[in-house]
């Protein structure tokens, strides 16, 4: 295990987040690790996938507890009494996905955590794919939140401080290739919003999850639970 | 209680939001209030500050439990193997009492509680003495942190959305005077970094605190722990 931690990687669990912290790796970087729990229905999967690599990769791994969040930001992801939708991303119904300013919730508290290591990368798995629904993976949110985070802190964090988004302008399928090539095992990540025993095949991240693997030309690993049926 | 709040108002249990909180109820507005445990070593009587004056202005009130921030933000107010340093706020050694990225992080979950209400008024008590200490507390933070939050919640945030931070170019005795003409009762406002069962008198806040009631002219309800000696 690492002492003194030179980056923080945001990873959700999922397959973005854990190409890009092992690109961060792949430069020679020894990041922390950091993970949310904000009641979303996934948790206990995603937050798995998140903790299986930060310890193969021997990195410190926190997950933070903003579990109190559910309750008060309305999103079919954390909301038992609302059906996660079904279908393609670019769906208009995907909008219920969305759970109100989580990137820069996270970001922010990841920031923080930032300072008090006295690190300078933030690493995020924002990608081009999500612009239409997610406004906060968008080019031009992760610029002013760079710049509000050096305004937030001056004088406390470094001032080589950057946010590490290599997807923000590339797709899911370019995401896998770069994966690939740096031995992520995308069995061990995962997608599914409806957070079952596997992945349901049906839900929007599930759609666009074996839709990269086609494009890529890279075999899919998942194991769906449409197919069983 | 009012079912549809209008607006988010970040409150300590201080002297600063609460003085804020009372601002926004005098403008007509039925705000939400927002609070937050992040192990603070004065959570217990700041928190119970700020549920008396939403009970009293008869307002919704949530505590957001951030307790696992305690371990991963290094700061003099959360660590208890730190001790919080007494003197003047000006004073260099107060820099111990910055909790990293804090009002980014509160104020990125409000933001999200605001989306999720869709109300579009973020209240938050930052004033000119703290400008020194913290770079948080600064206009062009504000200013940053506005824009950034409209480009990360395009689409789902109001058009109308703004920050409210009506002291952010004002002193502390400046809002004493406000608030003493709105009925704000100071005695049941919490100041003290060290969260004993009175203010200590000598922390950088509690010398704040009681220098703004001298230079308003208005009379300190507040019973300190050096008197007592």
């Amino acid at each position: 295990m690492i002492l003194r931690p030179d980056a923080v990687a945001v990873v959700s669990g999922g397959m973005d987040s854990v190409t890009m912290l092992y690109m961060l790796v792949d430069q020679g970087l020894a990041p922390r690790v950091v993970s949310f729990n904000y009641g979303q229905k996934h948790a206990g999967p995603e937050l798995a996938m998140a903790r299986y690599h930060a310890d193969l990769l021997k990195l410190p791994h926190n997950i933070i507890d903003l579990f109190s969040l559910q309750n008060v930001l309305k999103s079919a992801l954390t909301d038992p009494a609302v059906e996660v939708p079904e279908g393609h991303y670019a769906a208009d119904n995907m909008k219920a996905t969305v759970v109100p300013n989580r990137n820069m919730i996270m970001m922010s508290i990841a920031a923080g955590i930032l300072i008090s290591d006295t690190s300078h990368i933030l690493g995020v798995g924002v990608h081009a794919g999500d612009h239409a629904v997610y406004p906060d993976c968008r080019p031009e949110y992760i610029v002013h939140m760079e710049t509000t985070l050096k305004v937030a802190n001056e004088g406390f964090i470094r001032s080589d401080f950057q946010i590490f988004a290599p997807f923000v302008n590339i797709g899911k399928h370019d995401i896998v290739t770069i994966g690939s090539k740096l031995g992520v095992d995308y069995d061990y990540t995962w997608s599914c919003y409806k957070g079952g025993s596997h992945h349901c095949g049906k839900c929007g991240t599930c759609v666009e999850r074996k839709e990269a693997f086609v494009l890529a030309n890279v075999q899919d690993p998942t194991e769906y639970e449409e197919a069983s049926v």
